[in-house]
């Protein structure tokens, strides 16, 4: 029995035997009683890959999913039967010679999807059919056009697939795109948004990192809205960086576009997860309007050529440091043959005096070691105590006020050119998109505000 | 010659040289040329324990301190020499029997001081006299007792000082103190309040960290308001928990007390640099009144016996996941005897499956591993995909909103007790104060809102 045809797909184990005992599949509408009597009514959900052989899942009629232990299930009852279907029904993305042309790169996860309401099935939409039957709006905004160039969750991104994503990208520019979206896993975003800064650079043309942090079976997901900004940032805007296009406030009022090499994903689950730090975002964008919030950004030019520069070492490291930190953790990373470490320091760029002896060997076996801070905002600024300077005497390069994410970034990209010290080191203080900048303006810690029009969300406190 | 009457005071190797050629010492007055032709005016200060010898320390007229190079020096002239006084002179702390006893535990670092606005000489102040000297305000809020019990850099603690420090705790608990107040350098502040949430409790006083993060030298400086609203925290408010007192919005209308759990340091330079995560601060203070924003908090009760349990196992450390994360270095945390691992996941709790073989490999060899987010605010919720279920089959525990450094802090506690690894589990997971939470207040993520009034500072946007 093949894989697509079993009826108890996805199902294992333990939970298979149940399924078979109780004589129902997936797609089964169930009635199931469990041994403290209570009374569960819905659909049996199809399971995707998973160790666990434990737990039916059902999506109830209520519209939410759920997980029985099948040893605690006493009945199950099946009063009918309805298999999904798989398939959003595709229409042709209409052609309007006179928008923009804009290309979705998609590198896995879900960007858009079309929700089965019977059965609480997820189906993802990709190509420009599908996605124009479940996000007709784009069809407004440009020509869209949809390659797929690997499909990962985004923590299992790689050098291979950045280098890959950077070709991808000139190519599409070559090609004559007017702007590039990157559908993306969002654990990850702010990791492949720095990383492109370096390895595309002097783009013509947005290129605009997008996902969703609710799928799209949940009424409060933001996927659909982050896709419609995103593809508008890309075919309209005249930022011509690479930025993160997702949820700002907590209403669905607009978006923001974060720099690449200045965001991080903040909260594991919220929609507004991605705030720039140490700065204001770039601008908001709405399905009607950009406001743009910085003027020092690089303009919309069709005539620049972009310089794709896709080289990475992935001998580098982030020591997240933290107070009693051993000595011996920064040696084992001179014997595994790291090539470069951030240290993710305390408060102004800091750790303990036992690593001091660790560092120096370190620095003179070649291992490159720079330092940001891991109060996330704010500078590493090493020559106020005499801490930090002996620090920088044992061959640390404070990076001022790039994120440890970034830094990492960059110094896999640097040292992907060249293992020569000084010129490491010249490279890593030298900024190429922003990573570091002259300060902080006074509205840059921990929440935009300031250069954005007070909003009802934000006023109320309830901005998130 | 004795360090103590050196009128070279601090200056070595070449820079000391420089000073004797040019014939001026510490707290001369100079005008130095360097160079460029530039011009300095002003005192040459010490300096303290230092490794870099090329540097001239000069507080210049403007107030500013400058290092100046040494061989970029042309000419130095000294115009006049007048040497600081080092000793703050003491006011008898005026005892009223009528108020609560406070003890002020000094763990390095400095709490209050005195500047001599001629030579820009900050000049610590500890004892309850020069105390009172500095900040006469004291008197009016307790009868205050100091005990240094060691001086380090807050970068620089570990776990003795953990012990000696709940000890103290304890031993003045035991004494009749009405509360307890630590002096303690910001950097590690946030670790050090988690651990002695797990090392101190059931107390019957408040015990409150405090610390500065602009030097008393500078007009904006926190230290006084922190030290007074500290100490009224100990000694008045209703609030018997390991907190953090730290400055709260840009103004200096009241401080914030967190909770010794859920705080974190999020900015490098900020005085409203400390924030609670995921939840809302515990109290606003002023020097005039408390305002209590949370209502689940254990109260004073000094009938209530502490629980002193000061066990630390120091072989747990953080990984710091990032994408492209080489399983080698699971494998030299094992291969170093490491006991304990907080991964600091992506997203909800994720690492790449390239990781997954080496924490299996590392859990076998009785490795305890839990996780955490890097996002930071949020929950380790690694059920959601199977990528997080794989990873929980591997023995991977999640931590719910348990912040990265208190996961540290508590491991290294709970191994202090068992390596058994149920115990340990069941210890993790199940709260003792308030490090796991059962949800995230609509106003926890980013900035403390909505529990707050309205101030000026906040809706103009200005509060940082």
């Amino acid at each position: 029995m093949s894989e697509m045809n079993d009826p108890l797909k996805g199902y294992k184990g333990h939970a298979r035997e149940a399924l078979l005992k109780f004589g129902v599949k997936v797609w089964s509408d169930v009635r199931v009683v469990n041994d403290a009597g209570s009374v569960f009514e819905g659909v049996i959900l199809p399971r995707s890959e998973s160790f666990d052989d434990l737990h039916l899942v059902m999506k109830l009629k209520t519209g939410y999913n759920v997980g029985l232990h099948v040893d605690r299930i006493e009945h199950v009852t099946e009063v009918g039967y309805k298999e999904a279907k798989y398939k959003i029904p595709e229409k042709e993305f209409p052609s309007r010679p006179t928008l923009p042309k804009v290309t979705l790169l998609g590198t896995g996860g879900t960007i858009a999807s079309r929700l089965d309401y019977r059965t609480g099935a997820v189906i993802p939409a990709f190509t420009p059919g599908e996605l124009y039957g479940a996000v007709p709006e784009l069809a407004d905004i440009c020509n869209l056009t949809t390659k797929k160039i690997f499909g990962v969750f985004s923590e299992n991104m790689a050098m291979e697939n950045y280098i890959v994503l950077a070709n991808a990208i000139g190519e599409e520019i070559a090609a004559g795109a007017d702007g590039i979206v990157i559908g993306h896993g969002t654990d990850t975003m702010g990791h492949t948004a720095a990383i492109l800064s370096f390895m595309v650079q002097n783009s013509p043309v947005p290129i605009v990192l997008v996902g969703s942090q609710r799928s799209s079976d949940r009424p409060s997901s933001d996927a659909a809205l982050n896709l419609i900004h995103s593809v508008r940032t890309a075919a309209h805007s005249d930022i011509a960086e690479v930025m993160i296009c997702m949820f700002g406030p907590t209403s669905d009022r607009y978006g923001l576009l974060h720099r690449g090499t200045r965001c991080r994903k903040m909260h594991s689950s919220y929609r507004s997860t991605f705030r720039t730090i140490s700065d204001i975002p770039l601008a908001m964008v709405s399905p009607t309007s950009f406001t743009y919030l910085h003027d020092d950004f690089r303009r919309r030019d069709k005539t620049r050529v972009p310089v794709i520069d896709p080289v990475y070492d992935d001998r580098t490291t982030i020591l997240y440091y933290y107070p009693g930190m051993n000595p011996d953790l920064v040696d084992a990373l001179v014997e595994k043959g790291y090539h470069g470490i951030v240290i993710a320091g305390t408060g102004l760029g800091h750790v303990n005096k036992p690593l001091y002896p660790a560092i120096k060997r370190a620095t003179e076996a070649g291992v490159h070691i720079v330092m940001a801070v891991q109060t996330i905002w704010g500078f590493a600024q090493m020559y106020v105590y005499d801490t930090g300077r002996d620090l920088m005497d044992l061959g640390i390069v404070p990076l001022d006020n790039m994120i440890p994410e970034t830094a990492l970034m960059k110094l896999s990209w640097v040292l992907g050119h060249t293992r020569e010290r000084a010129e490491v080191m010249r490279l890593m203080t030298t900024p190429v998109a922003h990573e570091i900048t002259p300060r902080e303006p006074h509205n840059g810690y921990l929440v935009m505000q300031g250069g954005l029009p007070e909003t009802e969300e934000w006023v109320s406190g309830h901005w998130k």
